[in-house]
């Protein structure tokens, strides 16, 4: 019996691009007798035709007009591997026209433009995978789709930025300060020359975006969740938080609870029962609790050429088998239905507050009258070394108390007299 | 347009049977929607007609008749939730002669006859889906199949028995002995009345067989895995374990060697610093290893009716997707072809060896003078409490040796006059 062929463009020759290549020169054969469809690739855009590259290569292959690729009529899937909103965004919406299946690790442009995008997929009956753009290589996408099918997700906690949680692990692990860390990630290549995506928490909360979206069944505004990122972190910060048995982690959390979803991405204490406490270096990691299964931990490698290759390839394999039974059927698309967002400032939570005092007597006395006038109740404090007159960190841990009172409270705190510079204010994440 | 409809036979209706129904009442509306085929439950074979149940059911489903289910021309899929061999397997075979696919949670069955059943699945173009039968909600199975596609898998580390693993966290965490926490388990419901399948490791080993097999692409026949339990742990082991920075688990292993296969379930040495060796309670986890994605670690509830349910709520699913586009393409089979696993007494490990000894001079140097006539050597001692005359614990930690030789030197040893009863022998897994 023939086999239907699956004739593959494949958009960008990068860091995943390469990865995924490699992984699919190694593997296409066997993997085309596995899925019942013979897998070619037909045609590869990249930005520099003459560029040396690692991976080996038929030069008929190449092309630099991306835009021939999506149109061209043989081709029935199409592997977005550039990166960026434009021109990836038109690509993709071109493909889908053209009756082409696609699959992308662009997280950025479903994070901002995914309803748009799962919209036109859906209309022209296409899919639209995206495995690679959450957790590279754990397949944490088709586990939420198909292996929790049977159950409700009503929460997400995850390690979901690389870059953060290997500063922040060295930060805690070796006692380096931020930059220190940074440096460090830079040199080990963890970090790119400008991180602000990854250290400001923006890359964390595309990816949220996407997998809060996807267990919610509609779409959560990325604008809508709330982000702070790691760079405000002082060592101090993370020996404080020892101290009261707790590790910093960068923390994304989506929950489903009766008055909205829950969405944000921020520097969080989570005490070292929890097992995201123990997630290191550039690690990731998603919790998972659905209603039948209770909590599901996936961990490993969120980043890299051949991880994330890895992820594509298994998307490639999902489309070859459904469209080898030539299914018209696609449900791989996230609903367009925009659900509504918890204001972060509603949410009820303890906290860690660090301040810079000058170390007087009835400076603590002043502190706890403000956060009395906001019904804000301690429940820890530590104040280390006496040096009086001098600045040292008052640290208090709150009992749970609505963001907006904390908020409140610290504004009022930072201006009187015997505290110095802004307060530190970090989410206490109960397990 | 029309829908297909899914007409589904489901046998038993046990601890695992009734999760599924539970699920499937809840869900299969709106899975029908998504999956594109109607999922629609016709029969459900029972042992007991008139027995009081949890769930409620028209009762024209049921019927004690479960040939007549796998029989029912109407019926397009089995799901075998009555464990045991008999007659299971006969039931799974006349299902797949009859044209049906199989869903099945036994992994007694599989790990004993799979290459029989999967042959006769592949024969008749079948599926034979089993994710329930290992690690019990985590989809691990979809994970190795689909996710890591892209991949090839060379280890696979793994506690994969509730059971065993909760016995061992207790014994650890409030020092009871193994009888204490036997008793424990059985009355918080993680033994049943006859344990030995659980905590002799035949269980793991069952679930390891499907596993070594389904990532090695070939049978790893069941009676080749070496397995040997926990009944033998002591207090003291976990307490000498303990000071040595190890915990003991009931580890599972596959490993894809050059010299061949490697399987073996036994109580195990992990550095604390090994993600398993964190692994408490009934919890299961597996700790997948792939060329491309590296370090992969799925971890959940191995067991209990909602989250086994909801591993076979997903093959549903699955199926229902690969028949609404009506393939003929099944390629969930396991390759019957079978793989030669190596002689656990060829391989090479660390181990640690406890001795009870007559407290007396020499008796050490005694000891060490037979592990030397076998070329052992040893990395670490504990000699604990100076009583002299009495009968004190000598603890050994080697540096690796096949362990033939350990058994070989052991044997020889338990026969000084020196030493009292058999020595402890364990193996200890560098991460």
């Amino acid at each position: 019996k023939s086999m239907k062929t699956l004739k593959i463009g494949l958009l960008g020759l990068g860091q995943v691009g390469s990865g995924f290549y490699s992984i699919f020169e190694a593997k296409h054969k066997s993997l085309s007798q596995k899925c019942g469809a013979k897998l070619n690739l037909a045609q590869v855009a990249v930005h520099n035709l003459t560029k040396k590259r690692k991976v080996r290569f038929q030069s008929s292959l190449l092309t630099k007009n991306a835009l021939s690729v999506v149109k061209n009529p043989e081709i029935n899937l199409v592997i977005e591997l550039i990166g960026g909103i434009h021109p990836a965004k038109e690509l993709i919406l071109t493909a889908l026209r053209s009756g082409k299946d696609v699959i992308t690790a662009n997280k950025a442009l479903l994070a901002e433009h995914g309803q748009e995008l799962f919209r036109e997929a859906q209309k022209n009956g296409r899919h639209l995978l995206f495995e690679a753009s959450v957790g590279g290589g754990i397949p944490v996408i088709k586990t939420i789709r198909e292996g929790l099918v049977g159950n409700e997700i009503d929460s997400i906690q995850a390690i979901i930025n690389g870059t953060s949680n290997f500063i922040l692990s060295k930060m805690t692990e070796e006692h380096l300060d931020f930059a220190e860390a940074l440096r460090l990630a830079r040199k080990e290549g963890f970090a790119e020359a400008d991180p602000t995506l990854d250290i400001e928490g923006i890359d964390a909360a595309h990816k949220l975006t996407i997998l809060a979206s996807l267990v919610f069944g509609g779409w959560v505004p990325f604008q809508a969740i709330y982000v702070s990122g790691i760079s405000s972190i002082r060592s101090e910060d993370i020996e404080f938080a020892d101290e009261f048995g707790f590790k910093i982690k960068l923390l994304a959390v989506a929950k489903k609870t009766k008055s909205g979803v829950e969405a944000h991405v921020r520097p969080t204490l989570l005490s070292d029962s929890h097992v995201l406490s123990r997630v290191n270096g550039s690690n990731n990691a998603v919790l998972i609790h659905g209603d039948r299964v209770g909590d599901l931990l996936l961990c490993g490698q969120g980043a890299g050429s051949q991880p994330t290759g890895s992820a594509v390839m298994s998307d490639v394999v999902d489309i070859a088998r459904l469209r080898a039974s030539s299914s018209e059927n696609p449900d791989c698309t996230i609903s367009s239905k925009v659900l509504s967002v918890r204001n972060a400032s509603s949410l009820l939570s303890r906290y860690y507050l660090r301040f810079h005092v000058v170390d007087r007597p009835g400076v603590l006395s002043k502190i706890s009258f403000v956060l009395g006038e906001y019904r804000i109740s301690i429940s820890d404090v530590i104040q280390k070394e006496r040096r009086d007159g001098r600045i040292v960190p008052l640290i208090l841990l709150t009992h749970p108390t609505p963001e907006q009172s904390i908020q409140d409270a610290v504004k009022k705190i930072d201006r009187l007299a015997v505290t110095q510079g802004k307060a530190q204010v970090l989410r206490i994440e109960e397990s």
